[in-house]
């Protein structure tokens, strides 16, 4: 049996994991793409739980970087980044409820479909920024141009990479802020962790009448940290199953595969990222795993994974999650 | 000669230091307080460089928090916190100027003035919080009274401390962002910094048309940190000069008294706060006061004072400053 | 072949992989046992490089905690906690040299092993602590024996997890400072990550004659971060086998595995340790491997792996790493 | 009456404030200084608890930086940074106890003194540095020789400051680590707080027999934060007044002068030294001064007063502070 079947989205989910009408987003339909999330944007779609939407993702430079002559300063216009597709509003949802995002598929867009790296200046983990304010010159501008399939990453000539896709910003809209693209929160937003790819289920809080759901920033790989500010951006065809699942209360995002339940959370410094993705984890176990809350917080000390989003971002985003296998119920 | 005539308002603004009409921002008229800072709310005044507006703001608590009996979690709704008066429109601002803010004025409002401290479960810098997740029981909530007039704020029958009044969150607009009026950032927001009282110019740099001017939450005393969480917040009438300068880049918050300039960061960790604060008053003192960059830096390593705004919010502040008798030219 | 042949402990180290005189230090011959890494205490073992040592290791609790009605406060007095094996002097190690250490094995001790995982006051990562100072009540104080072997780590009737042993404690001496063994820094030290395991070689850099190698803390296994503040501690017969490479300069802790080439960093915050850990990779992928220093760090933003060792300790640990087949050169 | 009678040194120190001999702790007597603190080093003077102490410190950089063409990097090796003056032991002092250092005076040393700035690469808080381990090129390296008196510091023709000297790092030793001279810690060491001048009394917790009291590092004047990493560093005579106070459990080092008590921390992130100054300082209301715990947190909320040490050092200090006409007992 499909691991799906038995996944909190399908046995939880107003639809039951049944799939729906399937809506075409593409970049037309679109029209306008968006720069912060919140409630303040006109909705470009409207969906029933259980619908499936088939989006054409900008890549996070907006298309802009064309060539490796193409450096960001002269293209970029802060803060016009990592365009967002959106907002989709689901039938039915309300603050308290959750909106559930499985990703089906991430497929290049494009007869030559290449992915973007840029090191921009003072933006990047190795570097002074404009939080880390140092005084020192920026490192060097450079835009790297990569050759990409559902095969590989063809990085250089020595190296192949793994084409290993991945949204890197998945959100629903705050109930009152309106959050720049860059930046990851409780709401979801630029969280860079590289398990939201297809195979997973992003659940996301709803704050605000119909979710609000944008995505964008796909990325064809990434590694833990995205430590030089930016991934293989690319921009893909993805495709999306969304649900609802009424009256689950969850404060942060949370992340489910075939193997482990996560939970993500996104602030500085990275310590209090990690605090809150542990927190809300032991936290979970304790109320919908029957777990003594001192029992999972110590198992968690023994078991635990951690997953480090970005550490580049306004907000830093962690992941920490457990194999699911030891959720199993005890054998009367 | 009073320090005004020299300040950097005065000598650079529209209409150097004259004192136009006086509008009256009454609650009445606000009508509908804000609870984010941004470019979608309606203005509520428009005003002309120069002009001088009376406003009445409301405490942090929106005046829920009536007697000492009053609980926060019991009045309070998460995010409707830290109301704002405005946004209030200069003419002429535009992207890429700055908004000076003189305090003329700040006293109690009401016959009986009083102002409330309130402890607020998992909020304050002795506390886990919803950031610093921890599992530890919070603390207790508390709300305290304290009767308070332009003499004093009467803490107990043992200690009184000095009415030094002070705006606790002041602001334009962000380009894009609705930021929450409880988060301190680049366009100002609920910095927390004592120095902002009667006697001050806060310049704030411009990004949206009209700049979109946000004030609120007055205190009537404040220690640096605000270590607890909240202030003596009491509802003010504060009286504001506002003007208008033209074509200055500012990346941050900064702030003029008779005898100091400062540069206010707003970020976490707290070193970033203070990193962005330093850096900003050393390209201050290099692009407008005759500096060498590092003879600046290491200047300020000897006679810099730093204060801490608020370590309890979002993002914390801080505001790095120079004695301005440092500041004159050298003889000739 | 096996890939400890290709190793950089094999092909650059002194003995060039030949194992030498095995020695037996057990708990009799070491005796004193130390809470202090540094360059003050008697050497209880010389050995040449190339040399096995086969280590009883006490658990971190000096085996003070026997049952689970034994409570930390009650039996441990900081700052005497994790009591380390050594020192042991390698012949001609030298300032500027290296020492790696190759985890041939780690079995427990004893007749009915049994490791014990404490949830300690104020100390944890879901808690406030003595740096994070809150004022909020301690979590309770819990012991939990958890029964052991080479098979499993029987933590409840529910739940057996892997036994994945690793050390907790791997240091050589700093110049001039003597370091208490819960803390981890460039000298090595209480970094707890989980891949330090059998078939693991850790490269520490030699700072006084002798390079003077400390070992204790064995873990039966850990979770990522470990963050209760305690793994399942136990005491062990660990085997390494030490090297000396002569003239390698490093400034952190470095390990290999069969798969992956790995830094360690140990600061706060936590993206101190991060950038630290990155920072290394990328100098070492560039002084040594052959790779542009920009590409480097740019390859890595897609491909980076990042271990979170402990965020509990007086300084939190990562890993940042990279998998071998990445680095082999490029076909002519 | 001198507020010194009515300090804590003078009323709860064994000599009750009376001064007993004066030593001469002269660079000729002290020959070797040192560069750690911990309990491994031999005495060098013992003395009395009331005696007076003349102390020649040496600069931080231990005299070696002679003319501005002097680099950091030719002239100094790290880690023998920072010599210091001790260990002094105190007749008496044990665990447990405090040693309260009042400091009389400071004198520049020398017929032509002048004090040393320098800029060192990858060291002060606006650049990156080991911790913050940036790929960025670092800062020019700069030298700075300043003259100096004791009406003032003589920056450039265009900047005189005001002579406001005080010791940067004082200590008693840890219990069992030895630690190096630039980094501060709840043993005291390299805090560089500026209120740690002549007129303040520093209380400091023994952690083994004899105190082991160090003390170097005399700054001429210092800037909040120590920004560009160093002060105006010179050698000096710094006369101090030593006390025991016997049955005082403290954990972190505290400070009185005339007009406050303050509480200092040393910790990263730099909100964690914030924290640990005013949780040490709120303990201190409610167990010393009759304050409710939560009364003594709001209060501080209201007045209390943060000077900021050093954010240059592995680990940042930050004083938290309380005037003390605030903690007069209540009228009956």
């Amino acid at each position: 049996m499909n691991w799906l079947e038995q996944s909190i989205m399908y046995t939880r989910g107003v639809a039951r994991g049944q799939v729906g009408t399937t809506h075409e987003l593409t970049e037309a339909r679109q029209h306008t793409f968006h720069y912060t999330m919140g409630p303040y944007s006109d909705p470009v779609l409207n969906i029933a739980p259980g619908d499936r939407v088939v989006v054409e993702t900008r890549d996070a430079f907006d298309g802009k970087i064309r060539t490796e002559k193409d450096l960001p300063s002269q293209h970029l216009k802060v803060p016009f980044l990592n365009p967002q597709n959106g907002p989709i509003m689901i039938d039915g949802a309300e603050k308290g409820d959750v909106v559930a995002v499985y990703i089906e598929s991430m497929l290049p867009r494009g007869d030559n479909p290449r992915g973007t790296c840029c090191l921009i200046p003072r933006f990047g983990a190795l570097t002074g920024t404009e939080y880390t304010a140092t005084l020192n010159e920026p490192l060097p501008e450079i835009t790297r141009k990569i050759d990409l399939d559902e095969d590989g990453v063809y990085w250089s000539k020595r190296i192949k990479l793994p084409y290993k896709p991945h949204i890197g910003t998945l959100s629903l809209s705050p109930e009152i802020d309106s959050i720049n693209s860059l930046t990851p929160d409780n709401h979801g937003g630029n969280m860079d962790v590289p398990d939201m790819g297809p195979g997973s289920i992003t659940y996301l809080p709803v704050r605000s009448p119909g979710g609000r759901l944008f995505i964008g920033d796909a990325h064809a790989c990434q590694g833990d940290g995205e430590v030089c500010g930016t991934a293989v951006e690319y921009s893909s065809t993805t495709t999306i199953h969304v649900e609802l699942i009424k009256n689950w209360q969850i404060a942060w995002p949370r992340l489910e595969t075939d193997e482990l339940l996560m939970t993500i959370g996104s602030a500085r410094p990275l310590e209090d990222a990690t605090r809150i993705a542990y927190h809300e984890l032991v936290r979970w176990l304790e109320l919908e795993y029957g777990f003594d809350r001192w029992d999972a917080y110590m198992m968690l000390s023994q078991c635990g994974k951690v997953r480090l989003g970005n550490f580049v971002d306004p907000k830093y985003s962690v992941g920490a999650a457990i194999n699911k296998k030891y959720l199993a119920p005890a054998v009367a």
